[in-house]
């Protein structure tokens, strides 16, 4: 006899964990499944906190923020290895993924590792290199997530080509790196490489970086980007990749006819949900474009006790959003009445070097929705903490207002610290707050958060062609 | 015949800097007086700043926050002396002080140098090595800050004893250091020259420190500040000290009977308003204890052209209020109405390392209030980004909130950034936000705002007794 469970949670990520925790805290009986350990899915394995710990790595590594601000170097004890890279991305993975686990089994979650696929709306096989179950649900949320997208006329057997899963695999420390692609993973990996003195190439089909930001602001970060030696080849792709044996590099042949040779070549263009092994022809489970699956705004599949949350739904794809969505699925399944929906405005946060973070709308779509706007903005080095930390010129922060009610509708930085910052604008936008009550906060000093009163000081002056600035 | 101003303001610290460029940009003449170059007052020349930096440095020296984590150290290419020490402090404040200066003379504000003192209400005589001048002011604003106490009983002229502005003139680095009062002055200096590895003694006469702060906080940085080599002398005070000549070092007796042999001694117990120069008697100047003087809540003294604000008019001597207090003064003196009041909310933010912060009330406060309260608590190393950034047991955010409505009204934290991340919290408290809302709330991950997220649900699991932790 099959068993039986309230809930089975498929994927052991943000999406996945968080809703099987919930479900278990509300007390009832849930099942998760993963393909294999280490649990924590795309956030702890592959993705956000890799990718995040190596920025950190490479900052310590290269000292980055510090040179020659202390008028006394530092240096590393010896030359670096991959390895040592790679050596607190492991480790801090290790313990996030044992986390995860400790805490689905503390809330004494039944964990099942194996690929998960339908026999029936409420009845799941398990398959693993250990045999076979199944397992039944009154409900299922799947939580499986993404995988990295493989043009077919890429060879990703080749041992220098890879995705942005298994960049993480390289064995030695790249000269010079092709990244295609310049969405978050592609910019990220750029600024952490280029940060550790590889010389990167990044091949991007726009005329723009990360076009869903405000153009001020990345228009900063290809400076910054550019600066530090990323040579971006702006609206073009590849045509071609092959090794040159000779060599022992790979030759990348560009649509706008450039030829590059780089070390390493990294595919960063694009994810889709994982479905494939779920089966849902059988039972009939509705998918959408780049193998999402398709959900209502209480992420209810078209089979009325089956939910998806997290990457394999598609946009916007962060962890952030997507934990809130495993909370919020679980709210609708079981009634808790705790959390019936999300936030529609989230922050943004990109984990460049440096960080971009943004809530609210940008300038661009301001003037698309015809709104009469305001600007104000604040630079990291006119202000304290800017000076302590010696940060360059391309650091700001700016604030889009409603010119009439002097309205705050958006804010965006770029900066050190951009992505902890920007939840303080995040609550101004959410809250219809106004200029004026920036003035009126006292913010400890010195700190960035006074980015924001410089700002809204910026913002008035501005309005009243008042502007006095070196 | 004296030249003749709308607003004579006297310091260039924060209180008056704002104070000054507000009445200019809004069209009124002004003119600033401070005693000598460099500019900036105790924020930038002798208080918030270099201490500020120096923490900075301290941590950069130390690596005190990366020690172990990549699994390969860093070294300062060679050693460091005392000027080493001091060499970004001096940056920064040269740099911060011009930065002032620019801002007065963009302005097109007057500018004398010299010590200010009343002749009548209206009238101000400036002193100066170079001799004297009169000018005249329809309205003036004292904003002279304060000064460090100095006990009779200790002679201040000895090269080895310091107060709170000569500390930063040591001319060697020292091996041991006899700081007295716990405060915040104290504790951020002990904190900081600890982790550079000089052995401290804190002379405290409380049986806590800083007891304006929720004390579960404050025992978290006793532990912190007790493994990082700081001796605490609790409930006791310094009953005499005197140079030990044969050992170059000074020796000092306490009153509970404990003698210690340190290099430098820092008294750090409270400064008192800096007014001598102004002749207050003289106009008949309302003026309260530790030299401060009186205003009422529009910052305006007992003479009605005259107001006060900074430092020298006694609590909070934040810099951070007194820039506001500055510009508040402004907005009643020429009903610009543009700021009438200082939120009586704000934040208060001690650098010491690790840093603390808090805005709203206290356990303590909430229960001599009689509040049902609840707590919850998140720890930075249960988070990710802790987890990434390698932070240790006793950094934690806590929440207090009403346990009827659930409305938040306390937000305390000790750990990095603490200083920064606060503000998040003192717009829920200032907001009568629920925990509720914090959990409707999409944090970007991995940042360490989503402490908010984590000790609300630890709040919520403490009402109902459903705690699940390791």
């Amino acid at each position: 006899m099959d068993k039986k469970y309230d809930l089975i949670v498929i994927g052991t990520g943000p999406a996945g964990e968080k809703a099987a925790v919930k479900a278990a805290y509300f007390g009832y009986k849930v099942a998760i499944i993963d393909k294999q350990k280490p649990y924590g899915g795309a956030a702890v394995v592959t993705g956000t906190l890799p990718s995040n710990t190596l920025k950190e790595t490479a900052l310590y590594f290269s000292g980055a923020y510090e040179k020659g601000l202390y008028g006394i170097e530092k240096h590393l004890d010896r030359k670096t290895s991959i390895a040592d890279f790679m050596y607190r991305k492991n480790y801090v993975t290790c313990n996030a993924a044992y986390a995860v686990e400790i805490n689905l089994i503390l809330h004494k979650i039944d964990c099942y590792d194996g690929l998960a696929s339908f026999i029936d709306p409420h009845t799941l096989k398990i398959s693993s290199l250990e045999g076979g179950q199944t397992i039944q649900g009154e409900h299922i949320i799947i939580a499986t997530g993404s995988y990295p997208c493989h043009p077919q006329d890429i060879d990703f057997s080749h041992a220098q080509i890879h995705d942005s899963d298994t960049i993480l695999d390289i064995d030695h420390f790249p000269k010079s790196l092709c990244i295609v692609g310049a969405g978050v993973i592609g910019c990220e990996y750029s600024t952490i490489f280029s940060t550790m003195g590889t010389k990167v190439h990044l091949v991007n089909d726009h005329s723009q970086i990360l076009n869903f930001i405000d153009s001020e602001i990345t228009e900063k970060l290809v400076n910054q980007m550019q600066r530090g030696g990323v040579n971006i080849h702006f609206s073009t792709t590849v045509k071609n990749v092959e090794p040159v044996n000779k060599n022992n590099s790979l030759r990348i042949e560009l649509d706008n006819g450039e030829v590059l040779e780089t070390d390493i070549f990294l595919y960063a263009a694009g994810r889709n949900g994982q479905i494939k092994a779920l089966n849902c022809e059988k039972i009939g489970l509705n998918t959408g474009p780049r193998e999402t699956i398709v959900v209502d705004e209480t992420y209810r599949t078209n089979i009325s006790n089956i939910y998806a949350v997290g990457d394999v739904i598609g946009f916007p794809t962060l962890a952030s959003t997507s934990m809130d969505q495993g909370r919020v699925a679980v709210a609708h399944i079981f009634k808790t009445e705790d959390l019936n929906n999300l936030s529609t405005l989230f922050p943004l946060g990109i984990y460049t070097i440096p960080e971009v973070s943004t809530a609210g709308i940008t300038e661009e779509e301001a003037k698309k929705q015809k709104i009469r706007y305001g600007i104000g903005r604040a630079r990291y080095k006119d202000i304290l903490r800017g000076k302590i930390l010696g940060v360059g010129d391309d650091s700001f922060l700016k604030l889009v207002f409603e010119m009439e009610t002097k309205r705050i509708i958006g804010v965006h930085i770029i900066g050190p610290l951009a992505t902890e910052i920007v939840h303080f604008g995040l609550l101004l936008v959410q809250d219809n707050k106004l200029l004026s009550d920036i003035l009126r906060t006292v913010f400890n000093y010195p700190t960035l958060h006074e980015l924001y009163k410089y700002a809204a000081y910026d913002g008035l002056s501005n309005l009243k062609g008042h502007k006095i600035k070196l």
